[in-house]
């Protein structure tokens, strides 16, 4: 279990904080797949996911579509064949928010992230 | 009508031939709305799809995935809130491949694709 475990996002506002680097490190070690990249100055979290078709990529695709919907919050999904990539940030601060932290670990309990073939 | 109408993708080799400057600049004004991006040295056609909320782009992004695994040629798509980003390249080659023009096409004719809401 993980404190962000069952969550929900909260609504995000231009004034919400940033994750601070505490909360970063401490989050990140629950979501050990997921990794910090910088997009054109952006901090956000990235997971690649690879699957054995396309088929089974884009049902994923549409698995995160479904929970980002559902969350009101909303990722760069990046389809290819066989390759699934999400990205969160938060665009209204610019940065990492714990609602991103709290996306990624709901996408790492999706039952079609079972079928990741990432080494 | 274009000459890239009602195409089907051929079976593409290692050896197919790239696109020559000529015949890109024939073709795009086939699909004037996609213009040439170099990413990381590939050139690839890209194409941005604007909608006014999520679900219609999610029906979107399937809509183009359905239409590549029919062609057996799959883009990147890149979805997010609102917005669907497609690039074609013909990763066998590393460049462009009439295919991609046929493809590009292909999308523009989609019923879904006349909801972009790009200026």
């Amino acid at each position: 279990m993980s404190e962000l475990d069952g969550q929900h996002c909260e609504v995000c506002r231009n004034s919400a904080p940033l994750a601070n680097p505490e909360e970063i490190k401490l989050w990140l070690q629950e979501i050990p797949k997921w990794h910090l990249v910088d997009i054109e100055g952006t901090p956000q979290l990235e997971r690649q996911f690879r699957f054995k078709n396309y088929a089974k990529a884009v049902m994923f695709a549409n698995a995160v579509a479904a929970l980002s919907e559902d969350q009101g919050h909303h990722p760069q999904i990046v389809l290819e064949w066989g390759l699934v990539i999400v990205r969160w940030w938060t665009h209204k601060i610019n940065g990492l928010h714990r609602n991103d932290f709290i996306c990624a670990r709901s996408v790492d309990q999706l039952p079609l992230a079972r079928l990741d073939q990432t080494s």
